[in-house]
This record gives C-alpha cells, structure tokens and sequence, in this order.
C-alpha cells in the first residue's frame, strides 16, 4: 500500500505532486520521493521518513520540471529507507517508476536482470520495473510498458516516466486502485481523488489491465492489450471540507464524536413504514432470499470485528448459518461456496486488497455477494451485486472508529430487511427493534458525555505493558476491537478473550495490578460474566466493568465501572465500542505517540 | 497403562499401598482400589475416581493386614466404574489380582469360564485371570500361576495373593513393566520404582517372562517355565522426582516425548486393507452419513485448537460445512442446530464443563454427537453418541502436548472414515494420505531431534515480554496453539495472528527486536507468507522461520530457520507444533517457572 500521483502540463511537477502526496498520506508514510523531467534528464530526490522531510530537502534545491512522478511509502519489501524509497530508475537514469502494490516474481526477474549485468540498489520488488523497463526498451515507451508488464506477476499501480519520450506519462493499474484526472492543458494521475481534487473535479476511474497514457492535452485508456477503452468521465461533487479536523485535536477524536452523525446518516431513509427498506441498494427478493443458505462475512481488521458482531446479528434474525472469516485467509481456504451462498464483505475504504480478491473468489462460485463500503465507487463497490453504503464521511485518521459503528448499522438493517423478505418469527417484533436501533444516535451521544471518566480511567493504565478484554458473545466481539483499538494507536499488547476461555491458558497472565477491561453488557451471560470477573480479581486484576445503567451488581466485583444507556443485547456494540475507542485514544495522547498515523500502519491495506 | 503395587511384611499394608498407588496416578486415575489379607480373609476396596476417594474409603473403614496389592486405572476394556476397578477377585475370595496390559484372548476365555458356570461382575479383561486361577488352583500356587498365564495371550504385568498362601505375594511381567524392591523383613512389587522408593532403593527389574514369588523375607525369580534366575541387584542412585518422569526433568518433556507413541497407538487398528476403519467406535453409515449437512467443532483451549485444524481438515475431506466454537460461547449464543447436524466435541479429560454443557445443548437439538476424548468412560465419552479414544495415555502436565496431537490423529482419522462414506472425491488418493498419516510418528520423532536446535533458540526470546506468532491456514492454527503453550507456563505475552491480519493493526506493536515466530510449513500460501515476514523484518523484527525441508528460499528473509519433514500440507500441524511445544518448555525452564503446574491454571476444568 502506498501513494502515488503524477503530473504533465505548464505548473512546477514538483508543487503538485508534493500536494497530491501530502492527501495520500493516509496510504502510507514512511518515505517519499518524486522524478521530475527538466528537458534533459530525469531528477530524483527520496528520503525515508514523513513527506515533510522530503519537500523540506526540496525546498533546499528543488527540481525544475513540468513532468514528474511522486510515491508516498508504505514498506512491504525492504526497510523504509532512503535507497528502498520510490521512484526507481534504470542505470541510465533513462526511466522512472512509482509503484502501489506487489511484484510477486521479483526474486527470479532479479536474479535473471543481474545475470544480464544490471545492478541493483534497493531490497524493493520496484527497483526490476525499472531495470525491465530499460532491458526491454524498443524505442516506443507504449510497447515497452506493455512488454514489462507482461512480466510482472503481482498486483500492481504504476507510474512511469521516461526521458525517451518526456512527452508522455504512462500509468498502468492492476488490481491497485489508479485514477486520471483530466485538467485544461495538464493531465494527472493518482491513487485516489483527493490528490488531485484541488485541480479538477474530471477523472476517469482505470480498471484493472488498463493504462493510461497521458500528454498534456490528451488522455488516451487502452487495455494492456491495446485495445482503446472509451469511458465517461466522472465528475467529483464531494468536497474536502469534511476531511479536515474541525476544531479537535486529531481526526480520530473528531471521527469518533462524529459517530452520532455517521448512524443518523447510515439509517436515514432506509426505515419506512415501520420496515426497514433497502430495495434500493439490496436486489435480493423473498424468493432469491429463501434460496439461501449460508451467509459468509468476509473483512480484515475492524471491519472484520464489525462482521463477527453480523455474524449474531444476522443468524439471530434470519435463522440462516453464517460464517465469518479474515479475508487473507478465506481465499485460500477452498471455502465451500455455491450459488445459495451469500458473502457479505465489508471494507471501509472498498480497496482492501484481500477483500476484494475474497470477493472476486466468492463470485467465482456463483456466490451472491454484498458489500457494506464507505466509499462509494470503489473497487468493492463496483465489483459487488448488491451495495450497502456506510455514510460516515472520509475517515482520515488509520484507527477506524466511526466506520465501525456505521458498518454495524448496516449489518442491522441488512438483518431485519432479510428477516422480513424471510418472514422469520422476529418480524412480529420489528417495530420494537426498529425503536431501539434509531435510539442509537442519541444514546451514543450519551456515551460520548462520559468522555472524562474515561479519560481519568485511562491514567490508571498507560503505564502498563499489558491488559486484557473479556466479554461474551458480542461482548467479546466488541472485546477485539477494543483491543484492536489499543494496540494500533497506544502500543499497550492487550489481547482479548472470550471470558470463558480465559482459563484455560491465559489466566496464567494476569497478576497483581494487570488492567483487565470486562465488558458486561449482554444481559443473558451477565452472571457468568460476573462469575469470570471475580477469577481475574482473584489473581489481582485491576479490573474496569463496562455495563447497562442498572446493573450495579457489577460494582460488587468491579474496581471502577462505567455504564451504557440500556439497551437491547443486540445493538449494544454501538454503545460499548465509544468507551474502548476513547480509552485508545487518550492511552495514546497520554503516551505521546501520533494519534493519526501509528507506527507500521496505513489507512487503506491495498496489498495482501 | 495403569499403576500395581504389590506389599509382603511387617507394616500395615494399607499405608504401603495407598503410598505406592499415589506415586504412580501419572499412569491412569480413573479408579483404583486395594486387597489386603487380614490373617483370615481377603479384603478388598476399590471406587471409581481419583486416589483420593479411595484414601477416604479407608479412612473411615481401614483394611487391616500385612500383605496386599493395590492398583490406579486408565480404562481400556469397560468404562470407569466401581465393578471395573481392580483388584478383581475369583467367585470364592480365595484369589484376588492386579493387573496392568491387555489380554486379548479374554472373551474365548471369559466365554469358556462362563460355560463352566464362573460368573463374571466386570467388563474387564482381568477378571478372567482371577476366575482361571480358581479354577486351575493345584494346590499350589506358584504352579497355578503358571499354568494360567499359559492361558494369557497378550500384554501384562500382574500381582497376585491368595487366601491358601497368604505367606506369598506372586509377580508376572509380559511386556508392560515391573520391578521388585528389596526390603528388610519386607518386599515390594511395583509398576515403577518410585511407587517404592520411599521404602528401598535395592530392586531387581522383572524382564519378559519372568515370574517373582516373594515372602518377607525372600524374593525368588524364575522363567514362567521354572528355571530359576540369577540378577544383580540394582542400586537406585536418583531421587523421587527423576524417577517419576522417567528420566525426563518434567511431565510435559516426557509428554512431548511420547508423541510419536501416542500417534502411533491412536493410529493402531484403525487402519485395515488401506482404508480408514472406525466402524467400532463410530456409528454413521453411509446412509446417515449423508444426511449431515454440517458439522460443529466445539472445545476449550488447546482441544479447541485441534478443533481449529479439524474444521480444515473436515471441510476439505468432507466438502461438508464446518463451524467452530469455543464451548463457553457456543452454549449460549443459540446456535443453528438440528439432526442434520453432527457435533464434534473435543476434550483431553472428557469432564470440561463447557464442553460437556455444549455437548447437552446440542443433543438436546438433536444432533448427533461425536467426541474425541483421551479418557475411557468420561462423562463426554458417556454421554456422546460415537467416541474416538486418543490413546496418548494419561497426560499430567497442566499444558497440553500429547493429548493435541493425539487429537490430530483422531481428526484426520474422522475425516478419511467420512470421506469414505460419502465417497467424496478424495477417496481416490487415499492410499497415498494414508501413507502420509502413518509416516507420522517417525518424522515426529525426526522433529524431537532437533531439539537442541530450539533450545539454542530459545535463549534469544527469553528475555523478551512481547512475542508474536504468525502463519497462514493451518499454520495459524498451529501459531494459536504455540502461543498458547508460551503464555501458560513462560508467562511471555505472545499473540498468534493470521499473517494477513497483522498489517491491520497488530504491526503497531512490532518494533526492533521483537522475536516474530513464522510458520510457513504450507506450501499452498508460502509466497504469501514470505511477503508477510518480510513486512515484520521490515519493522526490525527477529524472526524464526518454521518451514519444510527444502523451502530454503525462507533462509533469505529470516534470522533463523528450523525445518520440519516434508509431509503434505493437511498434516503439517502435527510436525510444526513439536518444535512450539519444546520452545514453550525450554522457556519456562529458562525463565525458572513450574513446568507442570503453571500458576492460576487446573488441568482439568470441570467449572465454567
């Protein structure tokens, strides 16, 4: 996963790839570079570390040019360095290439370019486009592109360059997200829409084994094969104004008191009539719904913890079995799929990169599948039968948070559609689960006016190196993601349990003063959550209880506890999130670390 | 296996025994019970459960007298009862017997002792013995011992007393172990040395075919044909503790050990003309084989992670649909079951609570229910419809070794024996798994070689709190495991996570040094397993790879590798488990914790 934008036209390449890298930091952040071409040669300056470093060094010496290519890092193949750092070149320095994704055969296309003489310089996958791209060359830029192309294995974005025909920017795009933007004497490239938006709101979306060739008045798209691609342009009528911090710290801070907003926004329109109604984005009838028979979900990371709460969800109210499974691992299991199978993805950004190859596996075998996105033309979304929208707005910072509680929105709604199109016995009372779900925004406010005790609670455990979560049922779903929450953006190794397993193994962890975080909220387990709380307080624990107002029998076994407004069992994930979200949050200001953009991680996970 | 002990002298035999009878527990507690001659009469007690029942019996009624012998079972032939418990006596009292092995001729025997009107109050294979000595007595018993084991086709060691002769206490071994200890004015039998050695250190071990006949004053040794025999009498130089353990310094060492026996035992007689055969321990016919539309693993811990694997196995083997469940979860979250549902519970003990709720729950719906379970007539085993026995012998460590990969065996085992009933298409190749799966226990034991290789290793973690484990498949499942055996007894926070998974989030924590153990022992996803180390490399980690032999491409992106046996990929788990097993135990010796009896944990967890 990483960032990566181009420019041909009459303003200063290196202003608007700097800007273009500066909004696709999200994709990833441990070095950056650009090649620009200044009527002679090709100029490359990249340095490991923030893009700050980098136009700090340009604005020493910048490079003059009006065609170039920019990278924003995210390391998969060598260290971020200044030398793994894109773009890379050939050794004539004839060539220069920016790359989004993975060479999966760069090992043997090394060993043979080396064998030829060429020699490399980084431990990147990268560096044997640019060595193919100069062994190859033909004299026509177009053909050779093609040629390299047809040697790479892998999932791949390129940007390329070349001094041989410094009239042409080429950008090829397999399986990772590229997009043109079409300006008035300037054309662009980039991963994604905001890099360029400040330019022009015309972009075509390139589909996978398309390229691109770009001059300064004209964009030509064409298959790798050749073949020209006529496509509409598409016309960007967001605008940026949501994605910025508006008055809180850090955009994760603002993303989650945004959360009311975001399920307001992810129900509105879709309850009529005392039903829920998605015959707009959902095609499936009562006929087609009855002809299935499984339901598997599909995600990665918090997304993958919001389809662990659907896989409850969605067997509660339909009654049909549902499975639930990492994306990088259900596409390599032989999972058993058919056409009465329906797959459920879920991914916040569209583009995570073992969900869509999940989704794509699951449509193999005749499989219905819905996506639940937040970004709407994705690649998920594009390639997806049926479509539920999340409308949470952009979601900047890495650790997702409103994301989350607007995808469990939509895994409710889906439930209760596909329990009316099924006619199960829940449907008798679906009036009164439609009350609960839709006095979610408002009681998620409440949580959220709890905010200092949570802030207070959290001095009592940054100073450990450990902690754990339990709960049961969705409990422990929430459970994980809480821990998930800790661990990307505080760096605290806290693990969650399934409060019933706990002792038989990892009991043996907790010792005096260890946080334990027991959520409680499940009404039809809360004594045995009570009965596993008194285990870890019997080894010492320090223990925080996380339950529904009214449940003081808590406080008995409890060292602080803290409440969410009653609700019923099954929408209490939204309301037991917002505690475990703010504690990350104030774990992480108070250790001191960069709330936005944790160490390793990138926002949109567009490699396997 | 079981424990004999065997007493002749002065002192009150009860005491003696009860001694002896705890020191050998390690070799079955199912039941147990004694026979004292009180100068009239034989007496005997025995009880179904632990040793300690028994010690309660007698305390409130002792056996008074100064010869008997004592016996703690692990069932074989008839589940756990009063009647099975041993000492088993003839129709008159006048004999009474222990016995430790398998005599696989009981039932012509017992049909033909029947016949000639003995009756018969157990469902063992001893109680033939006591009733042919009845009915060989000559009148003396040395030679009627001998002309009754001339009857015996199988396995034994034995301890005999007997009312005409209570100045004798007569000793057999064939094939299952004995030693005599040499005392003054005493003698002992005994299964092992330590169930004596508080009492003497002078001992002669009984060989093949051997007989002892001691009083309290001599001990005389002779072939079962009469011809006497001269032996050294052996010194015991090492302490209690050694001795117990065989010569291992733990319970779990030894346990690890005995994997490639206890693989090989649960493979024996299961395997007939090239086909899986578990017609006697499971009743699904092809019929009602075929009326299974899925299958739920449940279990607790370590059994849960076999359940992990077996969830792989079953659905690549059976092309039926597998879930799989921690049973504190299942129990309660109302899960989809109905008589087309086969239910698989897994548990060492057979006396998990969870598991043994999880598995009413599920009859309760109907389903059939399958368990696989180490111990002969447990509740679980009681109460399910079909039961595979493990057959790792009674396993004492708090974590779990042996009884996993037994666990394994028995998974694999169910999976082919399905497959040919539903005559799927891996019914083709199964000649070739099945050469696979009975190459086991060699390359099992070819792993355990390269012990030192892991304790070399284990010295570079030692002194970390933080680990990781990662693999992909069925190697996330073995990490699970692996992690799990770290945590219980080194007390290391490790984690196990989906190779994929880790970018999601959990790479925050990866920072330079940090010990990363990765499994790439599967061939289907090792490119993708590479990509994911190097990730983690990227980061600084130190990373152990753990792969087949001849997948030296690993070599290039770890810090250190250890090779496993070239096997096919559905059974690697049992090979690339042994070297996290050893890298747990050496851990926690080098961290000088308690091996066996990790703090906080039971072995068996009979609550919720």
């Amino acid at each position: 996963m990483c960032g990566i934008v181009g420019y041909i036209g009459l303003k200063q390449a290196q202003n608007v790839l700097l800007e273009g890298l500066e909004k696709l930091e999200y994709r990833g952040y441990d070095s950056a570079g650009v090649a620009i071409y200044n009527g002679d040669e090709i100029g490359v300056k990249k340095t490991k570390g923030r893009l700050a470093d980098l136009a700090n060094h340009l604005d020493q010496k910048a490079l003059v040019g009006q065609l170039g290519i920019g990278h924003t890092r995210w390391a998969t193949h060598g260290k971020p360095s200044d030398e793994n750092s894109h773009p890379h070149v050939d050794g004539e320095e004839q060539f220069a290439v920016v790359h989004n994704g993975i060479i999966e055969n760069y090992i043997e296309l090394k060993e043979e370019l080396i064998a030829k003489g060429h020699h490399f310089t980084s431990e990147t996958d990268t560096e044997v486009i640019a060595k193919l791209l100069s062994d190859l060359h033909d004299g026509n830029l177009i053909s050779t592109v093609k040629k390299v192309v047809k040697r790479l294995r892998g999932a791949y974005a390129l940007g390329i360059i070349s001094n041989y025909e410094p009239d042409k920017l080429v950008a090829v795009r397999l399986a990772s997200p590229l997009v043109v933007g079409i300006g008035e004497g300037e054309n662009f490239i980039a991963s994604d829409i905001p890099a360029i938006l400040k330019h022009t709101r015309d972009v075509y979306i390139l589909e996978d084994g398309e390229m691109a060739v770009l001059d300064q008045h004209h964009v030509q798209l064409m298959t790798l094969e050749g073949t020209p691609v006529n496509r509409d342009v598409l016309r960007v009528t967001w605008d940026m104004e949501t994605a910025e911090k508006g008055g809180f710290d850090h955009f994760m801070l603002k993303e989650i008191y945004e959360q009311p907003k975001a399920i307001r926004d992810t129900l509105a329109g879709r309850i009529k009539d005392g039903l829920v109604d998605l015959s707009q984005e959902v095609g499936l009838t009562a006929e087609s719904a009855k002809q299935i028979n499984k339901i598997h979900f599909v995600a990665c990371g918090t997304a993958y913890h919001a389809g662990l709460v659907g896989k409850t969800v969605l067997e509660q109210l339909t009654r049909i079995p549902v499975e639930i499974d990492v994306a990088s691992e259900y596409r390599y299991r032989n999972p058993i799929i058919d056409e009465h199978t329906l797959v459920v993805v879920v991914s916040q950004s569209g583009e995570t990169a073992d969900t869509l190859a999940a989704l794509r596996e699951a449509k193999k075998h005749g499989a219905r599948v819905l996506a639940i996105t937040n970004v709407v033309g994705s690649s998920v979304s594009r390639e997806a039968d049926d479509v539920i929208v999340t409308w949470a707005g952009p979601e900047i910072a890495v650790a997702s948070t409103k994301a989350y509680t607007s995808q469990l929105i939509a895994i409710y709604l889906l439930g209760m559609y596909m329990a009316q199109l099924l006619e199960t016995s829940v449907v008798a009372s679906i009036g009164n689960l439609l009350d609960e779900l839709q006095s979610l925004p408002e009681k998620t406010e409440e949580v959220l006016g709890q905010a200092d005790k949570i802030a207070e609670f959290t001095k009592s455990i940054v100073h450990h190196e450990h902690l754990f979560f339990l709960g049961r049922g969705m409990d422990y779903a929430v459970a994980l993601e809480g821990s998930l929450k800790l661990k990307e953006i505080s760096y605290i190794h806290s693990e969650a349990y399934a409060a019933g397993e706990l002792k038989h193994g990892t009991l043996a962890l907790i010792e005096e003063g260890i946080p334990v975080i027991s959520l409680a909220t499940q009404h039809a387990v809360f004594e045995k959550m009570v009965s596993n709380i008194q285990e870890v307080k019997a080894r010492g624990a320090h223990v925080l209880g996380l339950a529904s107002e009214g449940d003081t029998e808590l406080l008995k076994s409890v060292d602080e506890v803290m409440y969410i407004p009653t609700i019923h069992d099954l929408f209490a994930p939204v309301l037991a999130v917002v505690p475990l979200q703010l504690l990350a949050y104030y774990a992480c200001v108070e250790r001191g670390y960069d709330v936005d953009k944790p160490r390793n991680l990138a926002k949109s996970v567009t490699v396997e």
